[in-house]
């Protein structure tokens, strides 16, 4: 471990542009839902991808149409991309050739070692890495069949794997051990983090739509990260794939180990409350999603934790009967009425001096 | 650490019927957010909340009007009842004598030595519980002066609040230590579960809107929970409270600890998928929240992963093109279109016999 940053030191791994591992910063990853043979629909989402915050981008390569779209889709966007690859090791070679940044093959279902050696050999000509991505739904049925949990299935079959990689000489390698059980998610990857140093792809698989997979996935990326284990994540939804981004923010920030938007501290209200908060926290909210400015504001209900909380933040608001303290860098500087807090506190934003 | 259960050992504490602490499961609180002399508001709100399954509930008693309408509220409904108080000792003797079944002070405002003292007279007259509830944007101008960490701050205001009830002869204790800053507040529990034994009411405060702070919530209760920390949950929304509730339960599932309702693994979907996955999976999550039957029910797009999740589900469907293989148990029982999924699978969660 890292004394000074509490991460687990890995090993640097270059995907495109973008590092990870080596104590570079934890890259966001999310995956298009478009046919991939749909150069068009595919490189306007990863393009809204890119808007949103998205790092490494991860494409399907399920047949031919789709690996020759690959060239295509690559000519047009300008962040890392990767092949997702199931089934045929010739897809991955066809999709290294068409300039994949990575590619993700499955031990589970790529073959036998012939073929794991045929994507290694195209990947070190091409010299990009290779995520070794398995997961529970698709361990092989040997792997499935032994007496173990899920969790070391999991690891152990990504351990095999580095093996068969390793012996090839080849170790430009990223791992992830994937469950839809956000515990056995968390043990595979403790085993895995202990016995390697190859960066670590996080993610909770199959997790749910955006309500139930976004609480999965920030309990267990979120306690893999905070003890140092993790070097990029992936949040999978059933949902529009710009969600996952938005998620995989919300959890890197609430942890403290990047920060993207402004915070918003909001009391959850009580019979002490005398506004209207709710609406105005979420209003607050929605609109400053769209600000980078990395200020912290408070909007509180009441004197009990309110002019504390205000204070604390760089902008606060402590109301009170249909009025409010306006407090700025600590200090009381205003009284407002209701009807003025989401103006007064925008304005405030808009003009605060990050330090 | 209970090694069975990978729980910290806590002291038993009953907060009316529904007992915290020793080994207990782990009670899922809220507070209601109407004025708390508005008898009917009050009691609307906490049968909801009772109905959406929250087990504790606690209502704020900032003035005498609050104090009065207490006996009427606790007439009406059958969950147990916390008064929440701060800056005014005789607001709390007023709720104990109104029948509160525990009292939340705020050490950071209840007053001096003799108002605590005041409190803890009435509460052990009654034989009930007092929490001793912490948070950092109320904590004293003493502490908040110290050299040390918010974390440290919470965490030592409140052992030295513990001091002054036991010199009284009191230990019918439950503790918390909030903070907007989820590492903070993970700290500051942390801190405190190595030094005493009462039992942990865990939460972030301020935690912001029903987006934010689920995220907020999931990372810090997950993380405390999975540490074998905490005794009691509430998860702070500035939000509607029943969605505390519905959040609460999620983190307690996600984290195997405690089930309520229907797991539904469903996939995020990719080039691969040959249905339109998103809704089905929506509109069965949503169905399924209303149901109680411990059933995990795969909903998947492909054959990548499709066939292991559906085969290791309850009920499981592995979609093809316009298609779905159905499975029972682990067994593919029988093919059906894609217009049919959503209907068979609820007639199958329906008809499916937990063993």
């Amino acid at each position: 471990m890292n004394s000074a940053t509490g991460r687990k030191p890995t090993k640097q791994i270059n995907i495109g542009k973008v590092i990870i591992g080596g104590g570079f910063p934890i890259a966001i990853q999310s995956m298009t839902n478009t046919k991939t043979a749909d150069v068009e629909a595919t490189v306007t989402q990863i393009k809204a991808l890119q808007k949103a915050g998205c790092e490494i981008v991860r494409v399907s390569v399920p047949d031919r149409p789709s690996a020759a779209a690959f060239k295509d889709i690559k000519a047009q966007i300008d962040i890392p991309i990767v092949a997702d690859i199931h089934f045929q090791a010739d897809l991955a070679v066809a999709a290294i050739k068409a300039g994949a940044d990575k590619i993700r093959i499955n031990p589970g279902n790529i073959g036998g070692p012939e073929d794991i050696a045929k994507v290694v050999y195209a990947a070190a000509a091409a010299d990009i890495p290779i995520r070794i991505g398995v997961n529970s739904g698709s361990l092989s049925k040997q792997v499935r069949a032994r007496p173990a949990s899920t969790a070391e299935k999991l690891a152990d079959s990504a351990l095999e794997n580095i093996g068969l990689f390793e012996e090839s000489g080849f170790d430009n390698i990223v791992l992830s051990v994937k469950s839809s059980d956000v515990m056995e998610t968390v043990k595979a990857y403790r085993l895995l983090s202990a016995k390697t140093d190859y960066p670590l792809h996080l993610g909770i698989t199959e997790s749910g739509t955006l309500e139930t997979g976004a609480i999965k996935s920030a309990i267990g990326i979120g306690l893999l990260l905070a003890e140092g284990i993790g070097d990029t994540i992936r949040v999978s939804l059933t949902a529009e794939p710009v969600h996952e981004i938005d998620i995989a923010k919300q959890i890197l920030q609430a942890l403290g180990i990047r920060r993207f938007n402004p915070e918003v501290i909001s009391c959850p209200t009580c019979a002490r409350c005398e506004v209207d908060l709710i609406p105005i926290a979420e209003q607050l909210e929605r609109h400053l999603k769209t600000h980078s400015k990395l200020v912290k504001v408070a909007v509180m209900g009441c004197v009990v934790n309110g002019p504390g909380e205000a204070a604390d933040a760089d902008i606060g608001l402590a109301a009170g009967r249909g009025k409010g303290v306006i407090f700025s860098r600590g200090l009381a500087v205003k009284t407002i009425k209701e009807t003025e807090f989401f103006a007064e506190l925008i304005k405030m934003v808009d003009e605060f001096e990050v330090k």
